[in-house]
């Protein structure tokens, strides 16, 4: 039960203790540490932001799972209505509540196509989103409700959120469905999708920490 | 099927865009997103990496999911056996594969415990650890292999990992299980542990990459 060391572990660029100590690799890992990194460093190709929000893990995941949560945290997504029924699973344990279109008030007179894909024993919540056209959803939102006891060792919930950085954001890949002359593209806003994310999953942390307060249901009964 | 507005949403700190016009947010925005940030404010309570590597989501994940993955891929875990054998679900569609037993190279004479919790649908791997007992599994390693054609548009799997800083990683919870004089605690790593993160992921994509380019498997013979 023991690992061997087939040689294709002493790789170029695998760092294991056999090879190197950890007096010998100290300085690797400290010149890898820097006091300040650069935004297209930390936020280029991957943007993750994550909270503590003072809410029952459970709740907080069933009020994710339904995508017309978003009409309520999101900064610019508004005005849900639902165009097709659920589809079929794509993993075991996974399901959707059907696709979604909405309003995206940052993009002029855009809509945005959504399908919400959960998984409740992860606790994964993906948003697969595109404006303009549903045939191909690539801004993916991809989020995850965490037992903050289990992590944090205190009650509650931790989001991570992460977003990757697909092509279609410098280009957008679909120009046909694009109404003409609208004046912006959602990629236009990547470098900003750092703080804007930031602030969208505050307003997730303050409506659902003032609903939990105040006994009331996070998920809001208009949604049931 | 409209979302009203509650007045609940107009809570301090929720900034949506009824209240507050792309235009009039965008000083506020544009003031979170910085040339340079901290260490501390990126990497403080949450150190989260990520890396594409070429190759297909279901082998990454199928080797990610065995324990003794990490006697390969990180930098100091060696020398697994199983001490126990899987236990119940922790949630729909969760499963793992036993309690192991190891060293952990960077604590002198530390043994380490970990449960992998995984789950096939959304891809999730969880491996839940502690230096020196295995009563209770504080550090967490929460990862999760997505599907890059999805996120990127080409083919290979993005591998997002968060670490959440327990407060056992600044003051040790169970100290009477520690070996007598060991000099070192885990925690005394954590402002590392971005870079020792990195260095393991980069670890994993080389050796996953490698047997993947010259068509061996990535879950090696002898796991299975």
């Amino acid at each position: 039960m023991t690992v061997s060391d087939p040689p294709e572990l002493d790789l170029p660029g695998v760092y294991r203790v056999e090879k190197l100590s950890v007096k010998a690799g100290m300085p690797l890992v400290l010149d890898m540490t820097r006091a300040v990194y650069p935004h297209a460093e930390v936020y280029g190709d991957y943007i993750t932001v994550q909270e503590h929000i003072d809410v029952p893990p459970a709740e907080l995941f069933d009020y994710l799972s339904d995508t017309r949560s978003l009409g309520e945290w999101t900064y610019s997504m508004r005005n849900f209505e639902r165009v097709a029924e659920p589809g079929p699973p794509s993993g075991p344990g996974n399901s959707d509540d059907g696709l979604w279109v909405s309003d995206d008030k940052i993009g002029d007179h855009t809509r945005i196509y959504t399908r919400t894909v959960v998984n409740a024993g992860a606790r994964t919540v993906d948003y697969h989103c595109a404006w303009d056209q549903s045939e191909h959803l690539w801004m993916i939102y991809l989020m995850r409700v965490i037992d903050a006891q289990v992590v944090f060792g205190k009650p509650g919930s931790v989001v991570i959120w992460t977003n990757c950085r697909h092509p279609f954001y410098d280009e957008n890949g679909h120009p046909e469905t694009a109404p003409a002359g609208r004046p912006v593209w959602v990629g236009d806003f990547w470098d900003l999708f750092y703080a804007g994310h930031l602030l969208e999953l505050r307003n997730l942390k303050a409506i659902a920490e003032y609903r939990h307060a105040n006994g009331l249901p996070i998920k809001p009964d208009w949604m049931r």
